[in-house]
C-alpha cells in the first residue's frame, strides 16, 4: 500500500470528511461545492481547511453564501459573476506560471469563464480571457489567432451549438478544453446541444468537461500547466 | 372549397392513392419514397405517374429496385451515390434555371449531398458541389467564399458536431438549408448532434431539414429558387 | 483571404465584442439575444450599433429591459407579445417589399408568430398575420387558401403535434418555414414533439428551426424574400 | 373474491401457463405473440387453446413458423402482410357485426394495418381499409369523408409526422384509435415521431396504442364496437 | 367536397378563430384549454360560444381566471380539483346516458380524474369515481370488481409505474382509457414512466391518452359511450 | 383464493382507502407518501391507521404539513434533514435487531440518508451513518472497511457519477443497495448519470432504488435485516 | 490500509488481471462475462482460476465458445437458454441451501430466468422457477402465493411494462429483486419501459438491476441468502 | 489574416480536399478516419498524403480496407485490434518523448485502448497500457499507482458505469483524459452510463472524449506532451 494512503489524515466533522492529504495526492486541496450547503456548515469547512494550512476555494457560491463567508473571512476574495471565493493559504504564495487563455463564444458564457478564470488563478496560473468570438462573426476569433497560439491551453467556453472548440482546435496546436453552456433555449436542453457537438468535434485535441463546469476545465488546464 | 381540391383526381391503386395533382398545387410532382417497398408496387406507381405524363422522381432506391426500374425504364436516369431514380416526363423540359451549391463538411456526407443534387436536379435548378470544406481545415472553406456567396441558396450538409452551418450562415447572405448526416460514432447518435447544433445555430438564417434528408433540403431549396 | 475579412471591424467592450461587418456579410446587423443580459450591458450594445448607423434589433426582451431600453432610446418601437425591440438606423428606410404571411395553429403560438412578425418587419418585409387555423378545424385553414398561395413564404407556428406545416405544405408551392412551439403539456416536451413532427414532415417543401425561434424563421424567410 | 377468479383454469405447460378463463373474463382468448418463441412450444400452446375449444390467434408469425404451424393447423388462416395466424374454434362463429374502418397515411404502414384488420376479423368485426390518405394530399382523405362517418370506430395508421389521426378527428364524431408507426428515419426515431405527434393530438378523441401495434388498437376498437 | 366543410361558421376574433361547427362535425363544442390565456381573452372566447347557443367547457383554468369567469357567468359550474369550467348551453340538456367509471391508482391521481370526470359530465355522460385502489394492496381492486364489470368504459389513472390499467384489463371485458399521470419523482420523469408502462400494457383493450390527459380520457370514453 | 386477501379491511375515506392488512401481508402498514397531499387529509389518513393500532410513516413532509401533524400529534418523531414523520403503535415496540449501515459519497446526500435511517429505525432495525466517503478521497472509504463488513446490509447513497456503490460492493461481501441521488449539476440529469452508473456496476451485489428513494433502499434493507 | 487489500492476490495475463482475493472479499471468486471475449483467452482465465481451486462462472456464453470451452472442460455444467457455463471446484461442495424463487411474467423472459437460476445454483441456493404469471392473467399469479410466500428472496423477472414486481411485493413480506427484461416492441425501448416502472414501483420492498441482468440479480439474492 | 491561412495548401481530389497545412497548423498531418470509405478513395488520400511528405494515420480500418492498403504500402504499420494503420513520413523520426500510460477498467476496453496506444507512438510519445484494473478489485489499480504518478498524461479507458477515472484522479495529480467505452448491455446504453459518469466525475482534473474514441484522447494527450 503505497505510504499517501496509510498516513492519510482526514477531519470528520459528523457531516462532512474533510480530506487535508488532498493536495498532496491531487496537486491542490479538496475544492467546496457550496451549492445547498448551508451556511454553518460552509464556513466549518472553511475554517477546518484554512486551519489545516491550506487555501480553500469555493464555487457556485450564492449571494447568502457569498455574504456570510466575506464577514468571516474578510481576506478572501470573491468573484461575483463566476460566483467563487478564494481563501488563500497563509503560506507566501509563489508567483503564477504557465498561460490558460479562457475564450467565450458569447456573452451570456462570461459566468461559466470567470468561474474557471478564478479557479485557474487560484491555482497559481496566469490567466486571460477573449469574450465573444463566436462563430456568427469569424473575423472575431481570426484576430486574436496570435494571442490564442501562444497560449499553453485554451479552455473553450460556448452554448448553443457549441461549434467554437471545433474551429478553435483546427486552427491551434495546444490542447483545448472545451466547455458547454446551459446557454441557449428550445433544443439545446440546457447544453446538451453543445455538448454532444463538442464530443463529436471534428477537430482533434479537444476534451469535454461537464456543462457549465468552468471550475473543472481549469482544474485539468492546470493540471496540464504544472507539467 | 377552392377548386384545386374539388377536381383533384387521384389513382386508386389498392395499395397506394397516386396524387395526381401534387405537382399543380405544389409545384413537383409526387415523388416516391422507395424504401421498403416491393419492386412490383414501385414499377406500378411509376407508370401510373408516367402515364399521367409527369416526370417520376424515387428516392432511397435500392440495387435490387434500381435494377428492376432500369430495366422497366430505360430512359430513366440512376444517381448510384445518392440512390436516387428520375424518369422525366415526355414533355420538352424547361432550360435548368438559378443556382444551387451544395456544400459538404466530409467525404462521408456526400451520399446525402448527392440525393440533393439530383433531386434539384430533377426539379430543373442549376447545381454545383463543394465536397469536404469542413471547420476543422477552414481555409478549404475561406478559399470557396467568392462561389458561396454567388448561389441563390446554399444547402450544407455535415454529420459529427454539424458546426459547418453556423460558420457559412455566417459569412453570406443567402439562405442556408442545413442537413444533418448520420456520419459519426458513440455521442453523435445517428445524427443528433448535428440536428441539435444546426437548430441552434448562432448565425442567423439557417433552416433545418430531417437526418439525411438530401431530398427535403432541395425541395425547398428549389422551391425557394422558383420563386 | 476576401477582403470583407480583413477589414473587418468590431467593436471591443470587453464583455462583448460587436460585429459591425455583420450587415455587410449577412445582410442584417448583429441582433441582439437580451435573455439574461444585464440592463447596462444592452444599453451600451445598443448604442455602439445605433451610433454606428446601424438598426438595432433585440429579442427576448423582458419588462425591465423593456422599460430602460424605452427610456433610453424613445423613438425605438417595442412588441409586447413578441417581446422584441427595434430602433431603426438614421438612414431613410426603403419601403418594405415582399410579402411573408405567417400562419399560427392555435392562440398560444401568438408570442412566437409576433416574434416572427417584428423581424420580418424590421428586416423591411411586409408581413400578414393568419391566426389560429389548426388543424382540429380544418375549415378555418381552407378558407384561407387563397391568401396562403399569393405569399412569397410561409412562416408555420405550432406547438402540440405541429401538424401544421404539413397541412400547408401539401397545399401550396411556396416554401413553408416551420417553428415548433413550447405549447402543450406532459408528453408534449416543451416542444419536442412538435419539433420531431416538423422534422418528418410527410409534405415536402418544409424546412425547420428551433422550438420558439420565431426570430429565426423570419431571418430565413427574410433572407429568401431578398433574393 | 369473485368467482371468476376461484374457478380460473389454467393448463401448465412448463414454460408457459395458459390461461383458460382469458375468453370468459376479457371477451376474447389469449392470444400468442410469436416474435422469438420457438416452433415446438408455438404449435404446443396453438393445440391447447384449440383443445379447449378456443379460437386462436397468433401475431408477429416469421415465415419459419408460419409454414409450421400451417402444415400442422392446415385450417388456419395466415394473414401474409400483416403476419398474423388464426385458427377459429370449431364452433360455428357468429355472423361479423359492426364497422371498424382502418386508415393509413402511406403504403408502408400497410403491415401494421393489415395486423389490425386481421385481428379484428378474428374477433368477429366487420372491417375496411382505406390506404394511403396522408395529409400531404389532404383532398385523398377528404373524398372518403362520407364513409368514415359511417363507421363505429377508426383505427388511423401513420408513421413519420403522424398528422393523420388528428385530421381525421377534427372531421368525425367517431371515436379515434391511433396507431403510430416506426416508417420514417433520421428524427422519426422508429416511431417516436409518431407517437409524441398523437398524443399530443390537437383534435379531441384519440387514443394511441403502441409503436407499430395494430393488434393492440384492433383489439379495444373491438371491444368499443361489442358494447 | 362534403357540405360540412363549405358552409363551415367560424368567428374571427383576431387572436382566436372560434369554430362554430365542432359540435356538428364532432359531437360536442370546440374546448377552451385554458393555460396561458389571457382573461380578457377567454371571456371573449365564452361569450362567443355562448352566444351561439353552445356549452362551452373550459379545462386547466388557474385561481385568476376562475374568478373573472365565474363573476361573469354565475351560473357556470366550476370543479376545483380538477380545474375545469363548465357553462352549459340554454338549451335544455338531455338526461345523462350511459357509465363511465374514472378508477385512480392513488389520491394525488385525484385532479386527473376530476378533469375527466367534469368533462364526461359536461358531454352528457353518467359518472362514478373508484379512487386509490393502487396494485400495491391488489384486494381494495379486487372488491370493486363487479362495479368494474358493469361500466360501459374504464378509465384508468395512474402515476409512478402506471401498472393499474395493464391489472385492470385483464379483468375485464369494457374498453379501458389509460392516463398517465405525473404523479412520482425522479425516475418518473414526470409520467414517463407510466406513460411508456401504458403504452406496452401486457393485457390487451388498452389505449392511452397523454399524460394528466384527464380532459382526453374522457373526449373517447364519451364518444365511445354515445356509439 | 388466499384467505389474506378475502378477509382483506380497508377504510375507504372517499379521496384514499387505506389499506388495514399492509402489516400483516408486507411485513409493515401502509407509508405516507405526503408530498402534495393537503393536510387535513394527511391527518385524517394518520388518525386512521393510529386509530387501528398500527404505526404510521409519512415521507416527504414539508414543513407546514411537519407543523400541522405534530401539534396534532404531539407524540410523534420528526426527521428534519430526511423531512419523515413517524408515530409508533402504541403498543410496545420489541427492541432493535440487525445492523445497517447507511454510507454517502457526499455532504449534499444527507437528506435522502436520514430518510433511509429514520425509515429502517421505524421498521425496528439499528441504523448506523457514514458520510461523505465518496471515491475522490479513497482513504477515507478505506478506512472504514472493518465497520462496513460487520454491517447486515449497506444502503450506498450517491449522486454525480454514483460510483460509490461499486467500488464498496468489490470490497465486501454484503449485499449492497444503491441510491443515486440529484446531487449534481449540468451532465448529471437530476440523477440520471448516478441511476445508470449503478445499473452498470462492474461490481456483483448491487441493486438500485429510484432516484432519492432513501424511503425504498431503508424498506427493501429492512426486509432483508427480517429474514 | 486492511490485510485484505495488502495480501491481494492477481494474476497478470497481459490483457486481463485475475482477482484472486475475489471470493475471499465478497464471497464468490470473479465471474467471467463472456460476450465478445477470444475462446482462447477465455480458455486461459477459466485455467486460471480452476488451478487456483476456484470455482468458474461465465455467462453470455455463445455457442462456439461454449464448444470449445466444454471440450477444454468436459466436467462443466453448461446451461442452453440462460448461456452460462459453470465449472465448479474440485473441492467437495457445501449442500445448498436457502430457497430463491424466480418469477417471469412471460415465456419470453425464461432466458433471463435460466440465467439467474444458473447463477445461483452456482452460488450454492436451492431455486425454484415459477414461470408465465404476468398480471394479464392475474390469478395464475394469486394461485402460487402461498410458495411466493416461502421463498426467502424472490426474482421477479418480467419485459414489457414490467407490472409483475410491483403486484408481487404488494403480496408478501421478502424482498423483491425485479429484472426488467427487453422483451417487448416499439414503445418499450428494449427494457426501458420495464426499467422505469420497477424503479417506481408504487409497492415497498423493491430493488431493480440492470435489464435482461439474471446473473446480477442471483448475486444479490445469494448474498441475501448467506447472511 | 494570418498567414498560415493564406497560403494553406489543399488538394482537391474531388470527393475529398486533403488539407496539407494540417500539421503546420495543428502539430499533426489530417487523420483519415476509414469507416465506410471505398478502397480506391482511401488508397488516394494516404498516397496523396505521403507524396507530400507527411506521415499518414487511419483509424477504423476494416479487414478489407486493411488488406488493401498493407499490399500497396508494404511498409506501413498496422495495429489489428485497434485497428489502425500508420505509414511513417519518409523524414527520419525524432526518438520518441514524454509518457502516456493508457488505463483499461476491464478486458473489453483493450480495442479502445490499442487504437489510443497507436495514435499516441504515432504522434511520438513513449507510450505504456495497464489492462484490466476496474474498481471491482481495487487492489489491482493500487498496486500499480507508483506507475501511474510517473505519467505525463493518463488515458483512462472504462465501460459499464465508467468508475475507474473519478478513482484515479482522486489519487494522482497528472491529468487524466477518461474515454468511455461502448462495452456493457442493458442500461449501459452503447456507452452513456460510462459518458455520463465521466463528465460528472467527483474528482477534479477530469476530462472526457467521445464514446470508443481512443484516438481522440491520443490527439489531445499527445498535445499536453508536447507542450
Amino acid at each position: 500500500m503505497p505510504s499517501h494512503l496509510e498516513d492519510a489524515a482526514t477531519v470528520d466533522l459528523g457531516f462532512a470528511r474533510i480530506d487535508l492529504t488532498r493536495k498532496h495526492r491531487c496537486g491542490f486541496p479538496e475544492v467546496i461545492y457550496a451549492e445547498g450547503k448551508a451556511v454553518d456548515g460552509l464556513i466549518q469547512i472553511v475554517s477546518t481547511l484554512h486551519t489545516a494550512g491550506q487555501g480553500c476555494l469555493a464555487t457556485r457560491v450564492n449571494e447568502a453564501q457569498s455574504a456570510a463567508l466575506l464577514s468571516t473571512f474578510p481576506h478572501a476574495v470573491q468573484e461575483r459573476i463566476g460566483r467563487t471565493f478564494w481563501l488563500p493559504s497563509s503560506n507566501q504564495p509563489s508567483p503564477p506560471t504557465g498561460n490558460i487563455i479562457v475564450v467565450t463564444a458569447g456573452t451570456a458564457d462570461l459566468p461559466v469563464a470567470h468561474e474557471a478564470l478564478a479557479t485557474a488563478q487560484a491555482m497559481g496560473i496566469n490567466t486571460e480571457l477573449i469574450a465573444d468570438v463566436g462563430v456568427a462573426g469569424l473575423h472575431r476569433l481570426l484576430a486574436q489567432l496570435d494571442r490564442l497560439r501562444q497560449a499553453d491551453v485554451l479552455i473553450v467556453v460556448a452554448g448553443m451549438e457549441g461549434a467554437l472548440p471545433s474551429v478553435v482546435a483546427g486552427l491551434v496546436s495546444v490542447p483545448v478544453i472545451a466547455v458547454p453552456t446551459s446557454v441557449g433555449y428550445g433544443a439545446s436542453y440546457q447544453g446538451i446541444a453543445a455538448l454532444l457537438g463538442m464530443l463529436n468535434s471534428c477537430a482533434s485535441g479537444v476534451a469535454v468537461v461537464n456543462i457549465d463546469n468552468g471550475f473543472g476545465a481549469a482544474c485539468i488546464a492546470s493540471k496540464i500547466n504544472h507539467l
